[in-house]
């Protein structure tokens, strides 16, 4: 049988998969620190559930029994971990202790027209803080100070988080006039603005085509000049316009960026762009994006914000809730194609033990026993029909620290061999002194 | 809209779940140790990949986008991790180091008849060892001896592995003469004479139904009812019957028995088991099962062998390969059904700095800040406007070990009162000793 791969489902190298898991890995650690208690959902929902938020229909994968019988037919793959958590918090109001605080590193699935950058199964790693009734705006802090702690971990090259608030720029554009119906066009040309920049073209004659007042025009274009700007200048721009929501919304901002500054967030890593808007979704007061700084182009790698009533759809209580989540395969698929990761070698294993004979296999595997009790991973080579030079080369392939040579000669000494493969130095120890030369 | 639960794909109560992420970590800590690198693929495959081993077709769960384009229609979710590894491998035979070790704990969908402890999305933990035309039979000794050191170190009661080769099994029924086309519906008798036991029925009427000359039965049946005794007994048993495969058949079960005693293997947990059989599946020589000691009736949560063709529907190759699998969704089910986990309480934060004043945030940030660097996992009060008695019952409900109070006193002095909720203990510390408390 010829195989035949599927585009968008991608296989990782297994070199590659160990940096992967280890980006995993480092993200949960760090989110831990924080208080996110890691938890999941199943992969599989019901449709009914998945669409009460009026997801497109068209990118959600059903799932259905081969030959089966009919009852699955009302379940699919989710395509985020967001409104599964949403459907559980309903589904357990009762024995939920709140705030709830959990991160979820896991896959989803999403049937997206082919684009680069795209995949149709994909990782995010998210943080959430759900309330009940109320949840401070301390909990917008903690998300993206976790967030931003952990991209920092990652230890990759820059990024910038882009922090916005909802209200700022949906009563800005409530305050010059542009009617609700109109606001959702207006946000998703604003949303292309680099885009559009990157090809050249002009973003006036988008606007114009939904705005026929020039001036309401005019002024959505220094909207969109002032975000290049400081804090200090936006907030002087926004100044200009008065609306109590508005002022909320920059009260919000204000108390969210300052505390960040405070809370050891580097003033390079942070911006307040009042054009980010999260497209026209569940989100109702802050709202923030991330971008690499040297490849501003691929779009966002972390992002969240806040919504008032995400539960909404499935329960009569209030569950204010802030998220954050980092787009793992995302970020890893243009780290790589940045070749950022081309000279990481991954050393998984630290020891092998050559087999020299198999009547040595019991000392062998006591040497692996104490090795492995020391916390070091090690493996016994296979097959001891196999020359040592060759044993040797597979620990070299294999970036392997140690390796260790038990023969005829070390038997009667009752000593052991250590080559160190980084430094091609090696000695000899009595076995007894095994242990203390590895802890 | 009214939530309506999905049998059979089960939410973890957060609580729980800690429980089965720290299996989870232990199983994969446990692995790596052994030299098992950790390794994926996509939760997704193609129908035709799925189905070359001969799959029953209602158990796979193809997966289709709801108003979708036909092109993902022969797509479908796995169902275990090894055949997409088998996929895996020939794909990618060219650029793999072999021997290959990887590990995988993921989950798989199944849309089983509704029964209990089986689930329709589960974990499995497998381990695999694939060799390039041959393998050491050490492979397989190295495969059980991680499946054993991984259960040990999830510390639950009691199990008990039990070890057979295929060659002993069939060889067995082909020298007394059983026909190649019975030996399916015998083998299927043998793998349920616990069940039948259970029942109180005797096995011999339905041996009977199949094969027609008595002696043979009794044969049988003489076979099953050694299997209870001592692996020396059974090889006596065994001696009766000569032929060449069921010879290497023993030659191989001995010397994995034997070094699994060598390495550590305590002989109370081990058993050769001459009737297990694995179904008739891929396995063609060692095959182990592991039940648990009391609880027998639930059946294996750890299983695996040898096959030496599995890659072959695949590549012209030939790639034998050593699995072992944990049944890890079962296993957690069966433990928990059992009351295993009722006293377990998992406290999975360190610290909570309370929040008394909103004018503090930055030294509370600061306190949160050193306590993370130090690895405590560390979160501060949302909300300053609860009473500190509120704060201490939500650090209480949570099992969090300190809490850290700073309020106006404890300003003005330099210092922070730190509340051991374990002991119930409080201390002052200057603030400069902060992290030499914590270190």
């Amino acid at each position: 049988m010829k195989i035949n791969p599927i585009s968008w489902f991608s296989d990782y190298p297994a070199e590659k998969y160990l940096i992967f898991d280890t980006m995993k890995k480092i993200i949960k650690d760090t989110y831990a620190l924080f208080g996110f208690i890691p938890f999941e959902t199943p992969a599989v929902e019901r449709i009914e559930t998945l669409k009460a938020k009026g997801w497109d229909d068209n990118e959600i994968y059903g799932i259905h029994r081969l030959n089966g019988e009919k009852n699955d037919a009302d379940l699919a793959l989710r395509f985020d971990l967001t409104v599964p958590l949403a459907r559980y918090i309903a589904q357990y109001e009762g024995d939920i202790k709140f705030p709830f605080k959990r991160q979820h590193i896991d896959r989803s699935w999403r049937g997206e027209r082919a684009q680069t950058w795209r995949a149709r199964e994909f990782y995010q790693a998210d943080i959430d803080i759900i309330g009940r009734e109320k949840l401070p705006l301390f909990a917008d802090v903690e998300v993206i100070q976790a967030i931003y702690q952990t991209l920092k971990n990652l230890n990759f090259w820059g990024f910038k988080i882009h922090i916005n608030n909802k209200k700022i720029l949906i009563w800005f554009l409530e305050s010059i006039g542009v009617e609700w119906e109109k606001q959702k066009d207006i946000i998703a040309i604003i949303d292309k603005k680099d885009k559009l920049k990157i090809a050249g073209k002009d973003i006036k004659p988008f606007l114009s085509e939904i705005i026929k007042e020039l001036s309401i025009v005019e002024e959505i274009i220094k909207y969109i000049q002032v975000s290049e700007m400081s804090k200090g200048e936006i907030m002087k721009f926004l100044s200009k316009y008065k609306n109590e929501v508005l002022e909320e919304g920059k009260k919000e901002l204000n108390f969210v960026y300052d505390i960040l500054l405070n809370a050891w967030v580097s003033e390079n890593d942070i911006c307040f762009d009042n054009t980010i808007s999260r497209g026209l979704n569940y989100y109702t007061g802050t709202i923030f994006e991330t971008f690499l700084r040297e490849a501003q182009q691929y779009g966002s790698i972390a992002s969240g914000g806040r919504y008032e009533n995400l539960v909404g759809n499935f329960s009569k209580n209030t569950y204010p809730w802030v998220g954050g989540s980092i787009g793992l395969t995302r970020l890893f698929q243009v780290l790589d194609s940045l070749k950022k990761f081309d000279n990481e070698k991954k050393s998984f294993l630290d020891t092998l033990v050559l087999n020299m004979w198999d009547n040595y296999i019991r000392k062998y595997l006591e040497i692996a026993d104490i090795l492995r009790k020391e916390g070091f991973s090690t493996e016994i080579f296979l097959d001891s029909n196999i020359k040592m030079q060759k044993q040797l080369e597979y620990a070299n392939a294999k970036n392997i620290h140690y390796a260790l040579i038990i023969g005829e000669d070390e038997i009667q000494n009752n000593e052991i061999s250590i080559k160190n493969l980084f430094t091609w130095d090696q000695e000899r120890v009595k076995f007894e002194e095994l242990k203390k030369y590895f802890s």
